[in-house]
């Protein structure tokens, strides 16, 4: 690690695919040197924390602000500043990689910015894996597939692609869990708000 | 081409990257099947014609506006929406393939954004031909070498990274020409400006 420290996250209120993509690209990123950690900006869901539990995997730690500690982040699944860390205008964005729209962004310098119009941030972050020839381990594999499992809706909602149903058999296979099984578990574990939270 | 037509185009005042970018990426699309054609918003400029010439390649044509003709457009070298077309807020941007920052800039959709902090366009265009998988033809090639020692002055200027020098080399040779002997008359050309007087 030869860099100064980068934190990686989502939006506020975040989501599996906010919390799985900053783990997922965080570990991307220190395979290839950076000295990256990945925070979340709110409480994590159900959903999430039965993936989390599924594939034995820490969960980010919490910020409300990263300027003391960071002077550089790289923004996840999303790109707004008002979905962003309060202090956000503080601090450089290296690094953008989302599947939104793009609104109420700037930035002083140049960046590397990666969005592309699919159903998923892991989506893409599979991408980036193949063309850094980095191989994708069982577990990240895992988060990949949850993260698009939980913004497609298992493939049925209407911002899911073609290419997002693609990665997710690949991922699955990878992960080594069947996907219908896995994600009904998963999606069923979100909607599932009751009785939780005395067992945290 | 299965497609409605979509153009292509980098900024106002157009340099030899915005040209350049704007046929070369249109190329790639056709090849990967999407009816693109690339226009500019404003005269070529010496380097630049020096530059079509040599590799006799036709200059894209001129609009002031686009939305009479397409819904659709590809933006390259920019995303500013002051440095764009007029009638920008009247089409869908469907991607975006560019260095800069990012400012003045917003979609109701997502998209495809690629931007990375290099020195020019084509170094990242150099690398889509690769992710495709599209061979780079010589006059292609002689395009994007051409943007690379525009917008790098030769590699001496401070946004050239090494990168750009690599990609350059490798461009260099697919063109077949010589780069230093080529790149210094090329700037020649350019800085060669008797008749130019509205900008710069
Ligand atoms: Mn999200
Ligand atoms: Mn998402
Ligand atoms: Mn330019
Ligand atoms: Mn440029």
């Amino acid at each position: 690690m030869r860099e100064e420290k980068v934190f990686v996250f989502g939006h506020q209120s975040p989501d599996t695919d906010s919390i799985c993509s900053a783990i997922v690209y965080t570990h991307l990123k220190k395979v290839l040197g950076l000295n990256a950690e990945p925070v979340r900006l709110g409480e994590i869901n159900k959903e999430t924390e039965y993936v989390l539990n599924y594939f034995e995997v820490e969960e980010p730690q919490l910020r409300d602000e990263v300027s003391e500690e960071v002077s550089q982040v790289i923004l996840v699944d999303h790109n707004e500043r008002q979905q962003s860390v309060s202090d956000l205008d503080k601090v450089q964005i290296l690094e953008v990689i989302d599947h939104h729209r793009i609104a109420n962004f700037e930035t002083e310098s140049p960046l590397y910015y990666r969005a592309e119009p699919v159903g998923c941030t892991t989506t893409i972050l599979y991408k980036l894996f193949k063309e850094q020839q980095v191989e994708i381990e069982p577990k990240i594999a895992g988060l990949m597939l949850s993260a698009i499992i939980s913004d497609t809706l298992l493939f049925k909602s209407p911002t899911c692609t073609p290419e997002d149903e693609k990665v997710a058999q690949e991922l699955a296979s990878i992960a080594n869990v069947n996907l219908e099984e896995y994600g009904l578990d998963m999606l069923k574990a979100g909607a599932d708000m009751q009785g939780k939270s005395i067992e945290e």
